[in-house]
């Protein structure tokens, strides 16, 4: 790997950790002059944007070795961002670097690669469950050249201060339900696109990267060249994009867990109960550390498994395996986060730690990208297949 | 019962209800004016501070009949505090009244019960864990007719605006450890005092009766007469208090849980996964809400068991059914609160719900007033004492 | 109560649990002798069928009071049976006393109610999910004053050597689902009743009362007059023995729990780990015991208020509540055991206790009398009901 | 591998499933003469005893290939016994080849490994917890050439017809506690060996090879040219063994994991709980089959890491894996064994299908070779040591 991971878990270490504080206890924005600086380092470092290829600023690494960098830039809720492979910029240039035209590719990727702007995804809409993606309102209707969008999305992450969005709108709704809805670049200066608001979410509204949108769509009116892929691909590309995207948070996550166990060792092994007994021998707190250590352990193989057959066989050949993941790795998050907490005693549910950021924040992680019992369904449709019973939602 | 629950109920979902959205979106004290004007509406029908005597204002409730109330009022974050049996004021107030003099109810007790004042009570120390109750490095230390108080405390909750807190801080050094403190009345605005920050919990610094302090006592200096009780009394009096104040927790959990589950239902019943198809004829969903219902059952039976106990017996004999239901409703609450969330989808990490507010500043349930951890060891304790083992932490 | 508990369960100390090393290690029909003699006593002592009225020889006890009496019989395997108040012939009995007529009482359950006879109750069908009690093969057809019986049923509990069974067999098939059966009484030497064999359950094909069997009937025949209630009545009168039959499970099921509880606590108390260190000095002991604790207390609770209210309003008014026990006492139970087990050691999977035989034969009690499952699908649509959803199976 | 798995696979469903029924409802004597020439049908496939060298007759297989074998044999009961690889004797074996002198290997482990005899273990006492092994009564006292044995032991498996058992006991009482015990070879022909009863485990005492015994050693008299390695070594060696042992045991239960997976799909798949209404489009038995699923995949994966250390840096480097997958995989086990059951209904709980069985007799797997409880203590001082804290039991 051409990246040193000992090197990379210093450099987290020594220069992003020490911005949680402020983070934590202020905002995003009090950080962000300093992180700009970082992401210039980290740029001169060779560091930048491993997934992407060189030609476009990035490191070209293969998904496996992009695994491994994610879960050591996991261990900070700001390392993705300082490395620019934060969702949902990274998802968006691969979608645009394996599906963008010349133009998109010049236009758009090329300046989110660089880290000039950013961008987000409108997808889910608040009317609609989003274990149905297939179910939307927002419509694209041909007007000349162009296509005239309406319709409301929310969790469009990050839109605040985004260039643009890539938004899922149906162009095709006489077509097969997964067959409907295109993918468009809109850019958010775009007449007739509003921000609504920065959805409050777990108590935050949170601001620029760190947010997330309710947007509406009233008569917005892009080139229909602004389409990425084919008319009606809007879902197949999701899909594509799904399959990464859910290594690249599965290894985040467990970057995560990681964290909140040395977290929770470390209080273990430095809180007194009394004098001279310390909270680390207590047999409770002893099977936390033991069942969060075995879930880790187990969560990163599967998720390392499944990236090796996305990188060798494709997205839709490991797509049990990347549902599988999806509720393994996102319920074991849940539990030893918990745990971590619950070790800390009243510290643990303060901001003085990043444990309860991610525990407010990573709530959405049963849900977001579909919720856990969706995944479950699609698991145990494919073992009952093997039986010769096909069971439909 | 002089207090009619379903007139209660109605005042809760008609008046308070509707001023959630506030609360969650903005703040506490962006609905401080309007809720005066509903605790006068209070005091006029009569429900003014169900425990507390006519003679304070109150309705002279006795514990099993407030506990009943109290499940209602707990069905919003805001309804304690419109009746004025909010914690840690209602606790207080219960404390100086049975263990107050006649000065000391006459200058703290009475503007309290009459929602003039607010009080807050400051026990933890951040150096030391909370499940060792008796480690404390506050000391009052006599100096004439004075005490002379330093310490650093923390989750002094509501200190941001109060009047005075009471202080549990070491006045006999060289006691048996549940003899050494003693609890002092102690003005905010004595010398001394310093609020040093609202903690950031859960991501929120909160304000007013809504926060939870870190507080220093820097030679502060006071009357001996503000003791309240015996010299050496702390622990008891603690200890004391503690056995209705669960009950008050234990309850207002419960109408968390109640809320929580009658969301989840509302929810399963509108929501549609595809046309035609409710939320709530998937199997995952209907087994939350049987096994939220079955908790929540459970709970509230062992919960008015010890109420009862504690209202006939006394706190010292209902000390193990208290321990029990500490942890036992406080993790059936987590549990609740996380699936009408998971039932929610996205919408239930949002704060257009009063869950993920539930889910933040209700995670502390299983922490303050002793862990869960504690408690069993308890419980434990006890049970293998029928059997002549006496096991010691 | 007309029965001291505390003399109650000192017979059972004394009397029947010195009967278990002979039970466990070698076979119910072992100890059938001392069991006789032991069943005068109980007779003599007035303490003989608590359920049923005293002109059959019972103690006459509303079913609050059964329930206490049950939950200490439930502390020994062989408790109920030494009472004559074993299923299925207490249901049986129950069923005969209300339903039954002057004819059919005196035949029938004049003996029964004497200990004379035992009976049996086939239901259960091999080839249908019991998830679903309407859908019967076994037919019932008229022949003139007879019924000609066909089917195959299985968890026949206690065929071999019963003296009769009532079997649920289709007399209406064209009926509405809910009407289509009857309840039909057939001796056991009717010609074309069938034995098939003791199933071999959980390792153990058993024999007399402690089996369950897989029967057949191949046109037996039986007047019509050995129909109990009307044509059609046969699931609403399965429905009527349910309430009170889930009461006295769950008060057994808790009884057990209580024993598993204390064997638990005595081997925590007495085994060494290493010289002088107890096992009950672990936390993880400590916590299986105090979580024991606390479920057994709420299911008592739970399962009381139950028998309250079918004794005050009727099971019918009681069937959501006792849904809702059937799926939390057994859960409860399940876990008791395991942890009992786990505490035990190697011990624990032998047959030198208990634990292992009811951890082996209360599997079932998730099961029968209608999967966990699908009560907590009955508690759920209730639920929604409250919020006017209507969710069919 | 020199072995193909789908042969295995093959062959285990067409000839050792179809004697389960024999073996469930009857007894392991009555497959016993089947058995036995199947056994030479293995021999002559080249399939016999994988983890042997040739020299002894078995293949030679590194521990990671055998892992895979393993686990297509737990798919049944009796696969490893058919392969001549079953506990105890395979373990006793690896002992023999590594640690036994020329003359143990030629006069124990070549009929062992021919099939020619059985062997079993001596090392847990009654008197003594599992969990502290260090902690023996057993002594075997010099005495001219020989030793004098004296002690009580159980659960030693298949002693019932075994030829020699390998016993743990105590040669040197005064040295450090890990040093004290030696293992020696024992016939159990020598005068003083008592096999006191094939213990009752589950309701079953079994036979043969499936029985564990508790046994006496009064006086037996053995040379001191039967101790296999140095003095004092015993521990080392019962350490030695139980790397690979645990790997053997894991694989055989993910083995167990993946049949009762498919019995559960297959029943879900079949079973009707309503004309055309499958038991498969239920919901919780979807959940069931995706969570056993992605346990299973995890557990897999650890076990085969800890495999590929073994093999590669040995048992000592491994230690802490071994000890994680040993919780890890039993948990699993029994969660997976316990929904496959739940979905089955009532015929889970018969002996029809192998489930019933495994869940009996493999609710061991959390207590054998150290509680799953101990394990975690290990893991969980493991973790705390990297941040500078050494936990004592």
């Amino acid at each position: 790997m051409s990246i040193s991971l000992a090197d990379l878990r210093s450099f987290v270490n020594s220069e992003l950790i020490p911005l949680e504080p402020t983070f934590l206890q202020d905002s995003f924005g009090a950080i962000l002059p300093k992180l700009r600086t970082l992401r210039s380092e980290v740029q001169r470092r060779g560091w930048w944007l491993p997934p992407l290829p060189h030609d476009y600023g990035g490191q070209g690494m293969p998904l496996t070795e992009f695994a491994a960098i994610s879960e050591e830039l996991g261990r900070t809720p700001i390392g993705h961002y300082t490395f620019n492979c934060q969702a949902p910029d990274v998802g968006n240039m691969e979608l645009l670097h394996m599906h963008g035209n010349a133009e998109q590719r010049s236009r758009w990727l090329r300046p989110l690669a660089a880290g000039e702007i950013r961008s987000c995804f409108a997808m889910t809409e608040p009317e609609h469950a989003g274990s149905n993606p297939v179910w939307l309102d927002t419509s694209a209707v041909k007007d000349g050249d162009d296509y005239v969008i309406n319709g409301h999305k929310w969790f469009t992450t990050a839109a605040d201060g985004a260039a643009f969005t890539i938004v899922m709108a149906v162009t095709n709704p006489d077509a097969q339900p997964h067959l409907r809805a295109s993918q468009i670049i809109v850019p958010l200066d775009t007449p007739g696109f509003k921000l609504v608001r920065n959805i409050k979410i777990m108590g935050e509204a949170g601001e620029d990267w760190a947010s997330h949108a309710e947007v509406r769509f009233d008569n917005c009116r892009v080139p229909q060249s602004n389409r990425i892929g084919g008319e009606g691909a809007g879902f197949a590309l999701a899909q594509d994009r799904l399959g990464p995207g859910r290594i690249h948070h599965c290894m985040r996550w467990i970057g995560i867990c990681e964290r909140a166990l040395e977290l929770m060792c470390r209080h273990a092994a430095s809180r007194e109960l009394a004098p001279g007994t310390m909270l680390g021998s207590r047999q409770a707190v002893q099977h936390w550390i033991a069942e969060s250590r075995a879930n880790i352990n187990a969560a990163r193989f599967m998720v390392m498994d499944a990236a090796h057959k996305i990188e060798h066989k494709g997205a839709h050949a490991a797509r049990i395996e990347i549902s599988t993941i999806k509720y393994f790795v996102a319920g074991g998050l849940q539990q030893t986060l918990d745990r971590a907490i619950q070790a800390h005693g009243a510290l643990g549910i303060t901001d003085d730690t990043p444990l309860a950021w991610w525990y407010r924040h990573e709530r959405g992680a049963r849900i977001y990208d579909g919720a856990d019992e969706v995944h479950k369904n699609v698991v145990a449709r494919q073992e009952l297949k093997k039986y010769g019973v096909h069971i439909r939602d």
